[in-house]
């Protein structure tokens, strides 16, 4: 089997056990998230015994090295969206199985340990927070959560399904880890472009400069009045409709004005959905639930974006009759990668002669965990047409090739 | 038991039958109406044995006349809302109700027949078509409609429900009716206002000019794409959300600028949702599903504002870079209610001290359907707050005393 057949039958194969119909459905710690991992596992047993599962179910498959005091980790998620694409978080992890593929085959013994991770809980579409998985690996996982979070399909807490999955909800409560980060020399997450620039552009691989930080409403809505919609003259309405209109469209001149400044920006009303169960065309709207996502990637940026959210909620108030509650906000800060990676990387491109692009990340990525902790991390953006977060999103196999090659490269000489 | 208390335990016994948490629930051909016909027949049958119901299950209880060739029918509908409020149509049949046990009660015989009639299926929450059992009273009701209706709850066709009901499809089918509209001298309904117009200004009474006509979109929608909402830049965006939010406004924005010219008009976007399914608030959506209710009392001004709104999503569309389909349209014509009765009752007011309004019917109604068939009709709009269409709206049984009283008068003096 060459290396682009085994590449794709790795994620046909994972494809088929979590298809979604359309997309792909790998649930947090839930079926799809579960016989990922345990396939992959399987698959990295053929290149080293020396596999370990962490408290919380992320895999580290450790392939040692000639300084085994030292490990570079290659890693990156397995859970994804519902309805998701099958690339998004896969990609990095099944790069990390093809290296100590080619590495096994070839009796090659690195530097440094190569230890391919698989993470658990990385999208926040089942529990509504990030980084799940990689927070419980570095011992930083707030222990509250375990019961706070309900995951959106079941209504079930963490903790009950890392129980289900069969992890320990009690060592990951005490913050127990089996993982070292003063042994850790670097991280490093290959991962599908989210965005179109790489497909714009024409090339194969970015090397990331920084991850965006972020704040949310995730459980946002508007109030207004159920009132009928042919007998309620203008004047006497509470449109939630109306009302939360005015709110997606003043924040999206405010993004065009921000980003005429120059500040890195976006602003994101993911859902927006009256209640079906009260809702008609006969009446304007008492209800708009809604989400808002803006992320940036300076902090002050961020703060600034939500104090005028605030003044313009209240001005849209007064003019609409509707009341807003913005309910809890989620937030993460942005994260900076690794400079000297960074070099490191460009010039592995250089001399593989694979055209690359350096960037920022728009999308929050584990990698974000590891740099908050002061791991020295990077993450190699793959080319990527149509997204992420769909089902439409499309890697091509010689784009991962690429990416590879720098990566072997960059490992080689490290 | 006084005339208060009579009326009250109506309302409240067919409140208790068809609650729904909150408000009612009377479903078109659906146990809600169904059992509500049922108890109105079985109270009426006390005052009249002489109760005919029509192939479409509308009841009429007559009240012989002296001259019995001549009919004046008062009537609503017997539907409501889902979750919508107890007064919205079962008021007009009661108020029918009260007036028959008052004749019984004095032994008094009415110059002409009187006629109380309970009609099915006007709110077309249930199925997607307004005035069901009025057209089918007069046999105006299309017949492919029975099986291309379905019912919003069940997905079930027009055709099942009415036969589940126990009625006659092919009389139906065939326009067959028990109506004679030649004998109909004058068609009442009393229904409460659906607006805050006659609550604001402290009136009991509300006599209607004409009403609405609309037309509907109510399977709208805008296709954009999904996109991840940290790394698509504004440019590569094409989110459904933003260009419907832009749809909402400008139409608002038109509404505003009609009623400064003078113009009858509501612009009402009652439904707004992205998909359950596949939203998320790390996605710019991909799709949002809406309706669109536009009525006014002018068939110029509608036709004006449906091409208006075709010049607006084009615009919109080539902004946002997304896709808007429509779908099927629904429309009624507007109305006019008859001068001479508008008078009559002018007159019964001002004879019985009730302050009365002379106002149009921004909602469509039941009476619409008699009129448009060129029986003379009038519509009495009775106080209530808090609009309709919702639990909350609130009939206080004074101001229907008083509405009551003024029908009454007319009546004894047609």
């Amino acid at each position: 089997m060459n290396n682009s057949k085994y590449i794709n039958y790795l994620f046909s194969y994972i494809k088929k056990m979590t298809f979604g119909n359309p997309g792909v459905i790998r649930e947090t710690y839930g079926r799809g998230e579960n016989i990922t991992h345990k396939f992959l596992i399987k698959e990295l047993n053929k290149f080293t015994k020396d596999i370990i599962i962490d408290y919380g179910g992320n895999f580290i498959a450790l392939f040692k090295g000639k300084n085994s005091d030292k490990t570079i980790i290659i890693g990156s998620h397995l859970d994804s969206q519902k309805h998701g694409g099958n690339f998004d978080g896969l990609a990095g992890v099944i790069m990390g199985v093809c290296l100590l593929k080619k590495f096994k085959d070839s009796n090659f013994i690195p530097k440094y340990n190569i230890a391919v991770m698989g993470i658990r809980g990385e999208e926040s579409c089942w529990f509504p927070y990030s980084y799940i998985g990689s927070k419980i690996a570095l011992g930083s996982f707030n222990k509250q959560l375990l019961n706070n979070l309900v995951r959106s399909d079941t209504g079930k807490s963490l903790k009950f399904h890392i129980n289900q999955s069969g992890f320990n909800v009690k060592a990951i409560a005490s913050k127990k880890t089996k993982l070292d980060p003063k042994k850790i020399i670097a991280f490093i997450e290959p991962h599908i472009e989210q965005g179109p620039i790489l497909e714009k552009n024409n090339i194969s691989l970015g090397i990331v400069t920084g991850i965006r930080g972020s704040f949310r409403f995730r459980k946002a809505k508007c109030v207004g009045k159920y009132l009928h919609s042919g007998a309620t003259p203008i004047d006497y309405r509470k449109d939630a409709v109306l009302a939360t209109s005015m709110l997606v469209l003043e924040m999206n001149e405010l993004w065009k004005k921000e980003l005429k400044n120059n500040k890195d920006l976006t602003i994101t009303f993911g859902e927006f959905f009256t209640d079906r169960e009260e809702h008609s065309f006969a009446k304007s709207s008492g209800l708009v639930n809604f989400c808002l996502d803006v992320r940036s990637n300076s902090k002050i940026t961020l703060r600034k974006i939500k104090k005028i959210l605030l003044k313009k909620i209240k001005k849209i108030e007064n003019i609409t009759k509707t009341k807003f509650s913005l309910g809890k906000k989620t937030s993460s800060d942005p994260a900076m990668m690794n400079k000297k990676l960074i070099k490191k990387f460009e010039l592995s491109a250089k001399k593989s002669k694979i055209k690359s692009l350096v960037m920022a990340s728009g999308a929050g990525h584990d990698a974000s965990v590891f740099a908050n902790k002061d791991i020295p991390s990077i993450m190699l953006f793959i080319r990527n047409q149509h997204g992420s977060h769909n089902p439409m999103e499309n890697m091509y196999t010689k784009h991962f090739i690429d990416v590879f090659q720098v990566l072997e490269d960059s490992i080689k000489n490290f």
